[in-house]
C-alpha cells in the first residue's frame, strides 16, 4: 500500500477500499475500449462523511479522484488511466424517503435506474428516464452525465428530473442544493451547474428525484422507408397527428446486426434502407386507427413502403427489441462513437450532408446509423475492420471526425448530444463552446475544486 | 453631463440616453416601493454591439449597470438608487426567427411577455409563463428572474421555455448559451446558471423560446372553503381526479379588496374565509362530470361550503378576476410583500404555524393570503395602516420577517419562491442558501463579472 493510500486508511479505517488487479481494472474502465486503467486504489463509501473525508485526504496529498457509477458511459468519464483514486458509489444504493404528496423520491447516488423505474411503478408512479443500460447504470452517473435516452422527446432529460441534489464539492463542502422545492429563486442554481458536470465540480452523494403519473397503455409502430430523406418527413406527420413517447431510426444495417446476434425474426420481408420506431399513447387502443391513417398517408406519399403495430403490450416489446438491441450487437466491432445533434429544423439538410461526407470518408468501414430523430440527436457508428490495429483505427476515426465536426460547427450542432464530453471528446469541446466560455467553465470549476482533483482531465482541456 | 457620461455618449453617438428628470424616476424604480431612485442615466442601446459598448465603458469607468425590462419586479431587483447607468431593453423588442418544426422563436430581450403569448397563439401554438404583469413585464426580465406565475402547476417556471440565451457578460463578452439545442451535453450548463441571476452575470440580449401546443378548452371552478387546513385536502383530490393547470388559493380579506376595487359582484351569496380556484382541461366540456363529482365529494367531508363552475370561455375569465385582481386591489396599501415556498407536502402544516405567528405578531395589521397553492408557493402580503410611516412600517415588518424566515428555515424552504431576492431580500439570502453556497455565488460572480458592475448590491450581500 502505497504511503498516502495508507494514511487514508489511517483516517478512514472503515472505508472499503481495493487494490486488487480484478477490481482496478473493473472499475478503471466504463463502456469506453480506448483506454488502459490504472487507478491507484478502489475506494466504496457507505456514507457521506466518508466522501468528505475522501475529498480531505486527496486535497492534503494531491490524488486525483474518478467518480464511478455503473460506468456505462461512452466518453471515458469515468476511466482512471493515470493512478486516479476511484470513487464508486455501489454501496450508496439506498431508496430512501418516498413523499407521495410532492411526487418525490430521495435517493442515493449508487441506485440503479431500472431500480428507481421498479419503485415508482410500485407506487403506482412511473420514472421516465430510460434507455439501453438503464439496468446497470447508475443515478449519480445519470445526473453528472445528463442521461438522456429512448423518452426524451415527451419526457425530457435527467436534468428535469432533479427536484434536489446533495453534493461534495471539491473543496470538501457539503450542499444542499434547491432542497426539493418546485419554486426556490433565491440566486444561482447550482443544481443544474451539477448536472452534466460528469464528476469535475464534486460528488453527488444524494437525490431528490421527481416521479409522474404513468402514460396511457403505449402502441409501437414499426415503419420500413425507402430513404434517409424520409425519416424527417414521416416525423413530422406523426408528430401532428399523435402522441409521441419516442421517435427512433435506425439504418438497414444496424438491424441486419441486431438480427444476426440475437433470435429475432426480421420484422419485414423485404428489406428497406431505413427502419423507425414510435412509441404513442394509445388509451383503450383508440389511437391504432389515428396512427394506422398516418401511416396510410405516408405510404401513399412514397415515404413509408411497410409497417406493423403492435397489438400488445408484448409485441410492442419485441419491436422495441430491434432498437434496442443496436448498441450490444455492434459492441464486439469497437465502434467508435459519434453523438451529435442539431437544431431539429435543420436534421434533412444536416443528414444530407453528413451522408455524402460519411461516404466519401469512409469507404472501407462500415458506419451504422441510428438515433433519437425526434430530438435531432443521431448516433454515428463506425465499425472496426476486424484487421485493423484499434490506434491505427482511432486515429482514422479522428481524422474524419475534424470534418464531420466542422460540419456540426457549419449547423450549429452539439458534438456530443447525450454522452458527454469525458476523455474521448475533450479536444473537440471547441466546436459546441467558444473559447471565452471554456475560459469561464474552467474559472467555474476553481470555485468548486480549487486543487484541481475532481475527475481531472475530464470534459475541460 | 458627468465626464463619464460624454465619454460613453463620444463612444457611442447613437445610443439614446436619457438624463431628464421624469426618465430618471421612471426607469430607477421596479415595483418594489421602498427606494429612492437616483441612476446616473438611462442607456436605451438598440443593437448587441451597443451593449457591448456600454459594458465595456462600464469596466473603463468603474460605472454600475443596472438592467431595466418592463420594471415589474417585486424585490427592488431593477431599482437604481447609487447613481447607476440604468440600461433599458424597451428598444430591443423585436420577435425574430419562428422555427415551426422546432417550434421554437426567438426574441430580443424587450419583448413583452403578452406580446409572446399573442405571437404564439398565431402560429397555432402556446406560451405558457403567465401572470398578472405579462402585459407589461419583458422577457429579458423574465428570464433573468425565472417568473412563475399561475400555470407553473403544468408547465413549469420560465427556466423550463429558455432553449437557448445570447448574453453579454459582465466583462463584455457575447455568449450563445446551448443554441436551442434539444440536447446539447458538452460541459456546464450557462444557460441555467444566467436564468435567475438577475443581472448579476450579465444582461440577456436575446432568447430562443420555446412554444409548446396550446391545452384542449379549460374550465375554471371557484370553491368556497371553510378553513385554511382544507385547502390542500381539496387540492389533493383535484389533482388525482382532473388534470390541473391551475390551482390558486386566496382569502376572503383578499377578495374583499377585489370587491372594493372594481366592478365585480361577489362570486358567492354568503362569504367564506376562503377560496380556491382551479383551472383544468375541459374537452368537449366532457372534464364537467368528473370536477362536479369531486366537488361534490369536498361538499360531503365538509371542505368546501359552495363553488361555481364556467359555462364558457367568458365565464371562466370572469372568475379567473377574482384572483387576478388581488394584487392590484392592494396596491394602494403599499404591502410588505412575502413570498415563500416550502416542499407542498408540508404546507399544512407550514400553514398552521404561519397563521398562528402572523395573528400573534401583526395584530394590527391587515394579512392578505394568496397564492400558487399547487406549488407550495404563498403570498402573504402585509398592508401598511395608513396612519403609519413607510420606514417605520418597514421596520415593523422587518422584525416579523425574522420569525418567518426562522419557520422557512425549520421546514426547509424558500425564502423567495418566484419573486427573486434583489435589494429588498438580499440580507435574508442566508434563509435559503449556506454560506459555503453564498461564498461560491460570490465566485461565479467574478468569472463572469470581474470588476463587479453588473446590477452591484442585488442578490448578494
Amino acid at each position: 500500500m502505497s504511503p498516502p493510500l495508507a494514511r487514508l486508511h489511517q483516517q478512514l479505517p472503515q472505508l472499503l477500499l481495493r487494490t486488487d488487479d480484478n477490481s482496478l481494472r473493473h472499475y478503471g474502465l466504463d463502456w469506453t475500449r480506448y483506454y488502459q486503467p490504472a487507478p491507484l486504489a478502489i475506494a466504496q463509501p457507505a456514507t457521506v462523511a466518508e466522501v468528505q473525508g475522501i475529498v480531505r485526504w486527496a486535497r492534503e496529498h494531491q490524488v486525483a479522484l474518478v467518480p464511478s457509477g455503473g460506468r456505462t458511459g461512452l466518453s471515458g468519464g469515468a476511466v482512471a488511466a493515470n493512478g486516479e483514486l476511484v470513487v464508486s458509489f455501489e454501496r450508496m444504493n439506498r431508496i430512501g424517503a418516498f413523499d407521495r404528496v410532492a411526487r418525490t423520491i430521495q435517493c442515493e447516488p449508487g441506485v440503479v435506474t431500472a431500480a428507481l423505474q421498479q419503485y415508482a411503478s410500485g407506487k403506482g408512479l412511473y420514472y421516465p428516464v430510460d434507455f439501453a443500460a438503464s439496468g446497470s447504470s447508475q443515478l449519480g452517473g445519470n445526473i453528472a452525465t445528463n442521461a438522456g435516452g429512448i423518452k426524451v422527446i415527451r419526457y425530457g432529460m435527467t436534468r428535469e428530473w432533479v427536484a434536489g441534489l446533495t453534493v461534495v464539492t471539491g473543496s470538501g463542502e457539503l450542499l444542499e442544493l434547491n432542497r426539493g422545492l418546485a419554486k426556490n429563486n433565491t440566486g444561482y442554481d447550482f443544481r443544474h451547474l451539477f448536472v452534466g458536470s460528469e464528476g469535475t465540480l464534486g460528488f453527488v452523494v444524494g437525490a431528490t428525484m421527481k416521479l409522474t403519473l404513468p402514460p396511457p397503455p403505449q402502441a409501437v409502430l414499426l415503419l420500413a422507408l425507402p430513404a434517409l430523406a424520409d425519416v424527417m418527413r414521416v416525423f413530422e406527420v406523426f408528430r401532428e397527428g399523435v402522441a409521441l413517447s419516442a421517435f427512433e431510426f435506425f439504418s438497414d444495417q444496424a438491424l441486419g446486426h441486431v438480427l444476426a446476434h440475437g433470435q429475432l425474426a426480421a420484422p419485414f420481408e423485404v428489406r428497406a434502407p431505413f427502419y423507425v420506431l414510435l412509441e404513442l399513447d394509445d388509451p383503450a387502443h383508440s389511437g391504432d386507427e389515428a396512427a394506422l391513417q398516418l401511416f396510410e398517408r405516408c405510404l401513399e406519399q412514397g415515404w413509408v413502403l411497410d409497417g406493423v403495430l403492435s397489438q400488445s403490450a408484448q409485441q410492442a416489446q419485441q419491436l422495441w427489441r430491434y432498437r434496442e438491441g443496436i448498441s450490444e450487437s455492434i459492441t464486439p466491432y469497437t465502434p467508435y462513437k459519434n453523438d451529435i445533434a442539431v437544431t431539429i429544423s435543420r436534421v434533412p439538410a444536416f443528414i444530407a450532408s453528413l451522408d455524402a461526407l460519411l461516404a466519401a470518408n469512409y469507404p472501407d468501414f462500415e458506419v451504422i446509423w441510428y438515433g433519437h430523430i425526434g430530438d435531432g440527436n443521431l448516433h454515428i457508428n463506425v465499425l472496426k475492420p476486424p484487421a485493423l490495429a484499434l490506434e491505427a483505427f482511432r486515429a482514422a476515426c479522428e481524422q474524419v471526425n475534424e470534418q464531420v465536426f466542422a460540419l456540426v460547427r457549419d449547423f450549429g450542432g452539439s458534438m456530443s448530444a447525450e454522452h458527454g464530453v469525458g476523455l474521448l471528446k475533450r479536444d473537440y469541446l471547441a466546436v459546441s463552446r467558444s473559447a471565452q466560455e471554456i475560459a469561464m467553465m474552467q474559472g467555474i470549476k476553481k470555485v468548486f475544486d480549487p486543487d484541481g482533483i475532481m475527475n481531472p482531465g475530464k470534459l475541460l482541456p
